[in-house]
């Protein structure tokens, strides 16, 4: 991979290199874990890919993370599959696909993904080509082409930052706001961010701050009940986040909290800006998209300490949704849209 | 004290009980450690007032614990003056209540019980008496005070409740809160509960959660940046908070994060009620209020354990301020108040 640092010296971060993303190493799959990173650097490893599911089920990874490890997934069925006929393979890659989908509903780049390696899949069949061989290349072009795409998303956000930006950026940043920002370093500008810890898992406080950091910049986290104060007083000028799903009626869903920053960022003028690498064309609406619900413990518990009462529930919606009204811009690979036209993003 | 449980066999939870607030026993003060409970069980022995000031500050107690904590230390401060001159004791009650109130600026009920026990140390040296003993006997005359202050303010907030809604809290509910529900029970009303864990202390998961539950209420944890999708689906009908503080022009100083969920309570239409004794007379309005910032360690950290990447900075605000125009109600031992005419409190 070219042009990882650039003449100023800014480097991506660690959290951004493919290899501390998902790594395929003779047929197993080596995931960083996510949950412990940075109090440890940790790889997951998965011998095949009702592991990389279990892996994708467990937030060992998540966000961007989940759809090259899928893809990996699906060379590890192939390598299982080797030997059967050409139907018996590709109803191995099948069973995989729809094992590594049913992990994160929400999330459609493992849906994407597990697609693109079924066609890679039938393709190598078809052509006699060796099956698994074929799909570790083709999820490492993916990862070479979100290089690309996320440099090309990085000149559209960084295009929306000005010298002395103060961003607030809720959950992981995901590749394009980390190329936002690097992009926008190399154009000179200073930016200061803030990261909303993001409970249950605190993606915000782990992920994204140490991501930022990385790259220089100074950044405070701050715990999410605390952004409509700071915007009170006037210390937050952007709110990014990354976006799980955009809908073509302009909708957001992206990590639970979002919505609830979106709202107090509508009330005080500071504009809230998507990134997706482009709206998905089969929901036209946000109620076309599952919203996951997750184990109630989770949000009971910190880093696997009881945080709450032993007396009550919890309730554990991992996304929420955020209408267009209360986005300003949804920031992609091909330019920067209005939510109300989406549409133009697949003309 | 009476009343503490009543015909429909609804009892105050533990941690409304005076004795587990503060407790005053051969001049130590023994304070309930709120960070642990309810994992812990377990009283911070206070040996004179600085001890107690040392507590506050560190959060052994907080929103209504601290004014009766500050109460009991001043008796410390007359039983380490006995001895002395009538100018020394008071020089010394003096002191202490400088001490006691330098810990928690925004807490309004630290200054007015210090105030108060100025007076009464006051009127005990002029008449010749045990300022110790008088300042203790006033203290616990407090705790039945508010026991009164609370039934009041629980049959003026039952008024708002209807039978089945469900009730967000943020934070600790404070006695206004716990003894509403207390009397909306023994009215008969079924109510269920939603409280936001409240970071960096877990105030709602741990100690609200706990007494509504002990109330036999379904209370359900959530995390701080869910409040806006769960109005979103209809799942929240009223928004109750209690208030550190309530200026003259309606504005509420909570807990961080109150402003927040007000915002969306007030974009969905969920009525915010926030709770209290009566407004600030000496506040006019919010500017006069000063908002205690904490160490900014705290909000790395959960129950001890660093939440945040080591390589970024904190900021820790402990409280916020909603305008009037996000408040639905201003409810008080004297009646339900519009935020627009707090004057009306003290006519």
């Amino acid at each position: 991979m070219n042009n990882m640092t650039c003449g100023t010296g800014v480097e991506l971060p660690f959290l951004i290199r493919p290899e501390n993303t998902a790594r395929y190493e003779d047929g197993e799959v080596l995931i960083l874990d996510r949950r412990v990173y940075p109090f440890e650097v940790k790889f997951v490893r998965c011998k095949g890919y009702r592991d990389v599911a279990e892996a994708i089920r467990d937030m060992v990874t998540q966000s961007g993370g989940p759809p090259f490890c899928a893809g990996y997934g699906m060379a590890q069925a192939a390598r299982e599959a080797r030997g059967r006929s050409s139907e018996g393979i590709l109803e191995e890659l099948e069973r995989a696909a729809k094992c590594l989908i049913d992990t994160r509903p929400t999330n459609n780049g493992i849906i994407l993904m597990t697609e693109k390696m079924l066609d890679v899949g039938r393709n190598a069949v078809r052509n006699g080509h060796d099956v698994e061989n074929a799909l570790v290349q083709a999820v490492n072009a993916e990862f070479e082409a979100r290089h690309k795409r996320g440099l090309a998303i990085g000149e559209n956000g960084a295009s929306l930052l000005r010298d002395g930006d103060s961003v607030l950026n809720h959950c992981w940043a995901e590749s394009g706001i980390v190329y936002t920002v690097y992009v926008a370093l190399q154009q000179g500008k200073r930016l200061t961010a803030y990261c909303s810890e993001t409970r249950p898992y605190l993606q915000g406080a782990r992920l994204t701050a140490d991501a930022l950091c990385d790259m220089g910049i100074e950044t405070t986290v701050i715990t999410d009940n605390m952004p409509a104060y700071l915007m009170s007083r006037g210390m937050i000028s952007k709110f990014f986040t990354g976006a799980d799903r955009v809908t073509m009626d302009g909708s957001v869903i992206n990590k639970i909290g979002t919505f609830q920053i979106a709202v107090s960022a509508h009330y005080f003028g500071v504009p809230f800006f998507a990134f997706c690498d482009g709206p998905d064309p089969k929901a036209p609406t946000a109620a076309d998209v599952v919203i996951e619900e997750r184990d109630p413990n989770e949000v009971l518990h910190c880093l696997g300490q009881r945080t709450a009462t032993p007396l009550a529930k919890g309730y554990y919606p991992a996304f929420d949704v955020t209408p267009a009204e209360f986005v300003s811009a949804i920031v992609t690979d091909r330019g920067v849209f209005s939510p109300y036209s989406m549409v133009s993003y697949w003309q």
